[in-house]
């Protein structure tokens, strides 16, 4: 069913978990006094710069990463984790529910892409899932 | 315990559950053609950048966002789950556990960076999380 | 006439010459098989992080970054360097005359945002130089 | 001795003048109020954002775009004036010499990486020009 065959994904990690341990790693360390909201999306724009120098030279890469090193993976997991933590605390800084929004994101985009529709050719205009 | 005050948060949306949806979704379009991981790499920069538009002429933003209207918001989280979602979607193109990831570097921030430190001076050094 | 009074401005260097040295640069290394057109887009990107880690925790910094030490000053021009060599290599690599387009895309910009009208109110729409 | 052929290069169009304009243009327009650093570099990464997608669904893309429509190319080309032209906005509002400090960041390259040793191999770590 996924793209990428993962036996032993943790299912029970919650975007509102994460958003409490962002809270609570910044409370304990006074950080909250850097945590504004144009801070944070820096912070994060510079994280997804670390995630793409990962890819920059690669080339096309297949999925799953079939030639990628352990440490490689372990390193891409880190990059893809800081973006994902700023996002969060991003998102709880500006009092956004990111997880309501997002599955509600996912059903405007199921309207907006049909699965009835006949996509399938090499068409950009439609192998968007987030337009 | 949270930046901003959030009780209605929706606690139940894990990040497999995402990961699910977005590999559902990808199916039914034919669409999983076209999600090789530098495309979704890009596809996230690029609502990356949409993200950043929203903020782009305001200077510096208060917490909880308190002078934003209603549709401000709501676009405001649409674009917070675009940037997720083709996170998401990325991490299980690759076959990493995002959810396990996270964690993962959410302890190895708590070892990097020591609660009992005393911080709260402004020293960038110092305040990041994702290092 | 300039935001930032910059008496020393090196007047000669133009986008053709930096194009030059980029490509005589790559040629002498053997690198232009390295240099396609996505792998020099995301090592673009990755450069804007870099770029984006050096204001990530400073709030908000006013014109001509009178607090910053001059170390930190030079720092930023290699980064917004960085950017811009990748930029300019990426255009080459794609066959596009960045100085040209450039100038190009400023006479749009002029009669999309004619000169004659009254902006200056904080008007989200009319404050974009590049839309 | 480029990358890509380009005869009829505009080769008089220098970063000094781009950042005249660019100066002239905000001035005209009484946007000067808008242009602080932060809100300029969120700007570029908006365009950086817009540029990506234009790429986003390609998958590997060749030297030269030889498939790609004339529009296309126009389009492009706007992208990556749109970077450019916020990013020479925002190393003026800096106080950078943009030009300048490229060239100087050109020779700490060359010295980083001497064109005598044999790069070539498929080895990351040599492969970058602005590392």
């Amino acid at each position: 069913m996924t793209g990428v065959q993962q036996e032993g994904d943790d299912q029970s990690v919650s975007l509102y978990l994460l958003k409490q341990k962002m809270a609570d790693f910044a409370k304990e360390r006074n950080w909250d006094q850097f945590h504004s909201p144009r801070n944070l999306l820096l912070a994060m724009v510079g994280e997804v710069g670390e995630l793409s120098e990962i890819f920059q030279w690669k080339g096309e890469v297949p999925k799953g990463l079939p030639d990628w090193k352990e440490d490689e993976k372990v390193h891409l997991g880190e990059e893809l984790s800081d973006v994902l933590l700023y996002l969060v605390r991003l998102s709880d800084i500006c009092g956004i529910d990111l997880g309501k929004a997002a599955l509600r994101k996912v059903e405007l985009n199921a309207i907006k892409y049909p699965a009835s529709k006949n996509y399938g050719t090499n068409d950009d205009s439609t192998a968007e899932m987030c337009g």
